[in-house]
């Protein structure tokens, strides 16, 4: 079945204020993150992965941080996008965020 | 700069009732999608393409039909996902709906 009906499908807890759902095929895959732990005092500790990554902001407000660019606040219904290599995080402005991420290849790292 | 704010970035009009926003790198696009002619009648023409699809549901209710699968009643929260060159279409449940699509390889037929 190629569908993730929320209410069916339970959370992966990634740690104590993390959450996660994930969708994938071959190289696509599709990450729901809701955050419950905000807001935070400081960013999360910047990383990097060689995947593609773009995100949609679904509920909530975060700073965004990507190597040398000006950080970004951003909203629900803002997007970001983190090109292969480049070190990126984010802050949580409230208290709950809901952030939809994709990649490209695949996490396997998330499986 | 790697974002996309929603207030700052005009939507680009598909036809009437549709309309997007879209951010992409090199292997991977992700597109928000307004819809605001529902409900509908009728599901859109089913269409394929070789590009892999994974799909949020931001807002609202929709069907979401994939080839000989049982029809889905999906609504927010929700994801779907499309394998390569699998027949696919939605059909919109509520007036507004908004899906947020990513594709992988990128829609060069959206830039």
């Amino acid at each position: 079945m190629a569908v993730l009906k929320f209410d069916d499908v339970p959370f992966e807890q990634v740690r104590d204020g993390l959450q996660r759902k994930i969708i994938h095929l071959d190289q696509l895959m599709t990450v729901l993150l809701d955050f419950s732990d905000g807001p935070w005092e400081k960013p999360e500790p910047p990383h990097a992965h060689p995947h593609e990554q773009t995100s949609y902001i679904a509920a909530g407000e975060v700073i965004f941080y990507c190597e040398d660019e000006p950080e970004q606040h951003l909203k629900a219904g803002d997007m970001f996008f983190v090109p292969s290599g480049k070190q990126h995080c984010i802050r949580l402005l409230t208290p709950y965020a809901r952030l939809v991420d994709s990649f490209s290849p695949i996490r396997e790292d998330f499986l």
